[in-house]
């Protein structure tokens, strides 16, 4: 019995482990340029980041022009996505004065971020990293965000 | 093929480029020496500063009388104006509770400055540099702020 | 005579300025897989940043199985060599006990680092930013940053 | 009896007091033209600062193509130069590992600047401020503030 319960937490444990591994600098890359391109094709210039599951960044990158104070954002956005597990968009509504969760952008040394443009990056239930952008409007970061979240499973695909 | 590429990075660079190293220490001193007079007329003492467009400070100047606590001010809402392009006191509306922005003043380690009194410094749609203005109200250090952003053409034709 | 000196400005001006803007996304992320690439050749895993003149940073690239605490030292390195205009090589000489510059890495609040890595990108005598690698030994940490200085010539004329 | 202590230690405080408010912006902004004017004599770019009394900055200019990183280290410079009423350089040498002050580099927030060219403002015994100089080598910093520390009389005299 105790084998068996110890053999599935392993398989469990492994099974997310596997999934967090994919979180490549290549990935990064590969998601963070998708979103480049599209932002491009929009006429914007944002700055896009992402990190691991643990919320440290991978890669980091400014398109000409971006606004410098955007860098601190998008890595924060990433940050906060993995930080509570949800977008910065849902978080942001959980936040506003008189909503359960108001107060919580205080925490953390300030790197919580309730603007949209974070979102968790999953594969099936198991979130792998974040990617945030910053720099547009709140809703074209928050469109740019989950263009590039959802853009994961064909990045994987064509390793 | 190259070189037309090449080429064409340098044309479109040079257009913004030369502008930005306009702001010159002598740029800096004059615009300052500007809002300080307009602001003895007005009966108030401030502390002014000047950046140039990374929001890297140029001159800051502590008007006699003015709070000591306003320097740090004066100098991050040159920071956030170049940080995001727009005035301090256009960003504080958007940054209110329920806007679009609400979220960013907690970003950049604590540099965003959401009190109006700061100004981008533009020459055509080129920012070279940004005007900080604090220590009287937020009206009368954004109605300085203008006034020394206002002021850049004529200093910069009476060199 | 007004003309001329303003003439005068902007002549001097534009010497570095249009080479400052040569320091576009495409040409630090280029820079960062040229050192990349060498370190893989090396068997070493590092982060690598590029910032511009301002000590802004433009990219950042951590490679997978680097320490994650390396993030903050490459883009403070980029810093660090934009701030004082030279290597963190020849930075971290000149702070030691008993050397000319001891008490500098106190400055900053913390963002001068003076571990070897950090280089500035020149074109010229015209510094246009600066690239930053962390991770490794500061021997090799130092070669890498000098190894992707050197690649600046070669990336800008690739383009 | 008490009265006359009382009288006494009005009368001494007085003394002190009217000598601390002779720091104002325009004896600040006229030493450190002082030092500028005398920095582009020897070919060099500084960033030149003054506080008050209490270490509170009153004036800084950062001279055309002077280090970023050095406007941070010259208002340091005056804060340290009032913090312990000596000149940084002097403060420097006590500061050594294995004399009697090393250690106190470490405190005040990264505030204390063990680099010379910060030395304390005074009018007889009275010290009404610093000067704070940052850019070039310590020997040139050193000089350039305590040049522009003589000629601090000068300066008041002519007002």
């Amino acid at each position: 019995m105790k084998n068996t319960k110890l053999e599935s937490m392993i398989s469990k444990a492994a099974e997310g482990a596997i999934l967090k591994e994919m979180m490549t600098l290549e990935v990064a890359v590969k998601l963070i340029e998708a979103v480049e391109k599209k932002a491009t094709e929009m006429g914007l210039a944002v700055v896009v980041a992402v990190s691991n599951a643990a919320g440290r960044p991978i890669a980091v990158h400014c398109m000409d022009g971006a606004y410098h104070g955007s860098f601190d954002v998008a890595i924060n956005k990433t940050f906060t996505s993995t930080a509570f597990q949800m977008s910065t968009a849902k978080l942001a509504d959980l936040c506003r004065p008189g909503e359960s969760l108001y107060g919580l952008q205080f925490s953390n040394d300030g790197k919580v971020m309730i603007l949209g443009g974070g979102e968790p990056l999953k594969i099936g239930s198991t979130m792998i990293g974040a990617l945030g952008v910053s720099g547009a409007s709140a809703e074209d970061d928050s469109y740019l965000a989950a263009f590039g979240a959802a853009a994961l499973k064909e990045v994987i695909t064509c390793l």
